[in-house]
């Protein structure tokens, strides 16, 4: 039996504040430093590391921290979760997308049905469909090939899928399994999507509808902004269009679709990326295989995941050394730094992931909470963020806790040797020579070009980024962020805090506003 | 005669301190609120507005604000910089940005040189080019005409050039002005260079190599990269290529250009959109024309920021607000919001702008401070971002101030009327109702519902995103951090923090390494 406590009433969070803090530059210098980064690194699925060497833990600390896993009950709060507890108390809902990906306790029934079967049967369906259209059997009223796809969703139905694609699509071109080109139409802007439409050939598109509830504003928006298109070219909408959402949904039940792939309201929008809501648009892209990977790496974090000894779980680490971080250290955010540029948009998916999970300031009681909760995530590729704000990361008078990733290899390969070395090595260099700045610094008599170091790192090292790897990383993340959510003892599954703003907006359309409100409107012109 | 003095030194920074603080619940109640809507509004160059109404400042804070602005001599110090003063102190250079686009005080000679003489005759040297190129007079040894032009540069030579691209792209699409594509290289990750040049005409593509000092790792690797290709495709390298460089560098002695155009070392890297690294590019994009549009918006902004009277300088005025907000308030970051889909990298701009200026922890004289200087800066455009992490922003347990960005007519012009409303009123909508949300909150009994409000934020409204309007908004946030860089008495225009890191790399790249960043090295492969 778990019990949800606040983190503030656990002793062992007491006992952790109480450890003596470590001084990173003292012990990442010599033979210490170096055994560190030798012995400071958690295997992760799919050969990735989770290297901590850097970040300021040591053994009282890992003591520390291992009491207040023990205490929080996480291991058991995961297997409440995926044995189908209603974790997501708030919405009353189960909380099931490890499940779109393997089966790591009992089977979880609701609403009558095995949701793995569930989760499986929409998995082949897609597959099915995919197959059909790269095989030309599915094709548009000309009897011709589609060739691009184009999702049209927001927030979870749009970071994380879109994330997802620009880090595989050179992987699958250069493997020459890039069945489809993709693009997303997500913002209310219209020149989101008429930007979109105007730079594919609309006459050999697919594109997918992605709402849960099928109430989305922008995505009912833009669908009927792509519908008007489709109609303009004399095109057959009801050939052209995929809807992917909830059997319950408005959406399900209308003619209007090539075919319907669904979820359910067990899996939250920004952790849809496993489910119909990535399936679709991602097994249409890179073909059902590619996909699969993809689950079947994130399935193999998801296993080490519910290990109890945190040095060989990384993701409950990871989240346990994020709160030492936060309530302890009294860092304000956290920069997410992946030394690819395949992973350029993964920060954007990881800020969502993160921010909406855990920017709560009740428990998952409803009662405010004394403590910080979830830091400000935001970050860019390296090296181009070295050029960038990583002055302030150095420099800066606050400190900020980096999350690097790096890979030994690049994904297509063409590389070119400049004084001695490829491209390749220079990344992986960059990100080396970082870590150490930042833990280390450097002394100088001119106090502007003085590092102070200390500020702390991790990086996730793996040896390419491919769908198994890549699932593996996302499914690290979204572990850590769950493990932070039952530290603080949130509910990391709801956002009643994005619902206000869309009242009011309703309300200015409707012209029903008065004093401030109505002031902004008519300045906008709205 | 100016004098440079720490923050916590001014009386009228005490003072401030001292001032009641605003409960932005109560303010915008009522007709308060909208008189304040009204009223709390600075005018902007080309027809934009900043309003702060919902910041947390009333009279008595305005006028504490300006007492700061005084004692802090902040025009004073403005116009020691536009008259040619070493501004930047720790590399002894003057900081003279502004005078690529207007002359706002006294000739400066530097080197022998009126330098307004010498940004203007670059900025002519670059049209003149370009002309050549759109007319057909300047092709390809096959004499055809180009097509594409790619940036290769990187930070300040990147982030700018590409946000300002992006932000006109689908405006110069509209008006027929878009004569080349516009692609960019950045990251040494040899993925960013291989995917940009698979998605090119490699042999209809002119090149820009941008960097000031033509030492950058990651510029002068990808050059070497791009030759490759050229090389490899049997092109001359010389057709191809131009360099963007200051007089001194290595590239400006080069044969393997087409041209050189030049800037200078009193131009920062991140300052430096106006100068021949944005306007290379961007005149072979749009037409000298739009870029000096775009260099017209942001004199005019440039002017409007000499102004004493802090309510008729919107610039200063975002400035002031902002330091009360982190030095009293004690707010740790700032979220950028642009409704706007073509702004989709304009934060990412202002994010190396603001962070790369201003996270420093020694003021101009190389002494600690003992206040915290720079926030952090991140942000997505909206309607997405409200999607995404604004969970955290209305219900977190930090208060991040919010910097709103609003247009209201789109750039594309096609629209669709949905349930009585555009898209692009529906973007209004939401920007407005957010403002409002964030400002005021809403009680609820259910305190999982309750938003406290009270959460601050400005807007910067204008009709149109065009290369006017484009100009002024970019250098209000210019002028902005210029002055908060003056409030907190450190040099914005320096940036050693990045030194460090490059100094490693180098040795991890030449394996001269022990300890820890031997055994990172060797984890990683290098």
């Amino acid at each position: 039996m778990v019990t949800w406590n606040n983190l503030d009433t656990l002793a062992s969070f007491q006992d952790l504040a109480k450890v003596d803090p470590v001084d990173l530059v003292s012990v990442m210098s010599g033979e210490n430093g170096a055994n560190r980064v030798k012995t400071y690194s958690a295997p992760m699925a799919e050969g990735l590391a989770f290297n901590y060497a850097t970040k300021q833990v040591d053994a009282d600390v890992l003591e520390a921290l291992a009491k207040l896993a023990k205490e929080a009950q996480l291991t058991e709060k995961y297997a409440a979760l995926y044995n189908g507890e209603v974790i997501n108390t708030g919405e009353k809902r189960l909380v099931l997308h490890q499940l779109t990906r393997g089966q790591l306790g009992e089977d979880v029934v609701a609403d009558g049905v095995n949701k793995r079967d569930f989760y499986v049967g929409q998995q082949k369906k897609v597959a099915d469909f995919a197959n059909k259209v790269h095989a030309g059997e599915i094709t548009n009223e000309a009897g011709e090939k589609f060739t691009t796809v184009v999702q049209i969703g927001i927030g979870g139905s749009d970071l994380g899928p879109r994330a997802i694609y620009l880090a595989l699509e050179n992987w699958a071109k250069k493997n020459d399994l890039l069945k489809m080109e993709a693009k997303f139409i997500s913002n209310v802007d219209p020149d989101d999507a008429a930007a979109v439409l105007n730079s594919i050939d609309v006459a050999h598109s697919l594109f997918i509808v992605v709402s849960k509830s099928g109430t989305t504003l922008e995505t009912l928006t833009n669908e009927a902004f792509v519908k008007d298109a489709l109609n303009n070219l004399g095109l057959d909408v009801s050939k052209h269009m995929l809807a992917v959402t909830s059997e319950t949904s408005p959406l399900a039940k209308s003619d209007d679709y090539l075919a319907a792939f669904f979820m359910d309201d067990y899996i939250g929008g920004r952790f849809s990326s496993c489910s119909s809501v990535g399936g679709a648009v991602l097994s249409l892209a890179f073909g059902p295989e590619v996909f699969a990977d993809f689950l079947d790496g994130a399935a193999e974090e998801d296993k080490l995941a519910m290990n109890e000894d945190i040095l060989q779980n990384p993701d409950m680490l990871d989240a346990l050394i994020g709160v030492y971080e936060r309530n302890i250290l009294g860092y304000p955010a956290t920069a997410v730094l992946p030394y690819s540029q395949a992973l350029n948009r993964f920060p954007a998916h990881l800020q969502q992931l993160d921010m909406e999970s855990n920017g709560k300031s009740v428990n998952r009681f409803g009662e405010p909470v004394d403590y910080v909760t979830g830091p400000i995530i935001f970050g860019e590729p390296g090296t181009n963020g070295q050029h960038s704000f990583y002055q302030l990361l150095h420099q800066g008078t606050d400190i900020v806790p980096l999350q690097f990733v790096g890979f030994k290899n690049s994904q297509i390969g063409t590389d070119v040797v400049i004084e001695g070395s490829t491209s390749q090595k220079k990344l992986c260099a960059n990100v080396a020579a970082q870590i150490i700045a930042f833990a280390c610094g450097k002394d100088d008599e001119n106090r502007n070009k003085k590092f102070d170091g200390g500020r702390p790192s991790s990086i996730i090292i793996g040896e390419d980024l491919n769908p198994k790897s890549l699932g593996a990383l996302l499914a690290h993340f979204e572990n850590k962020i769950m493990y932070q959510g039952f530290l603080w003892n949130v509910n990391s599954f709801d956002q009643e805090g994005v619902q206000l703003g869309k009242v009011l907006a309703k309300r200015v359309l409707a012209h029903e506003t008065d004093g401030a409100l109505k002031e902004l409107s008519d300045l906008l012109e709205i």
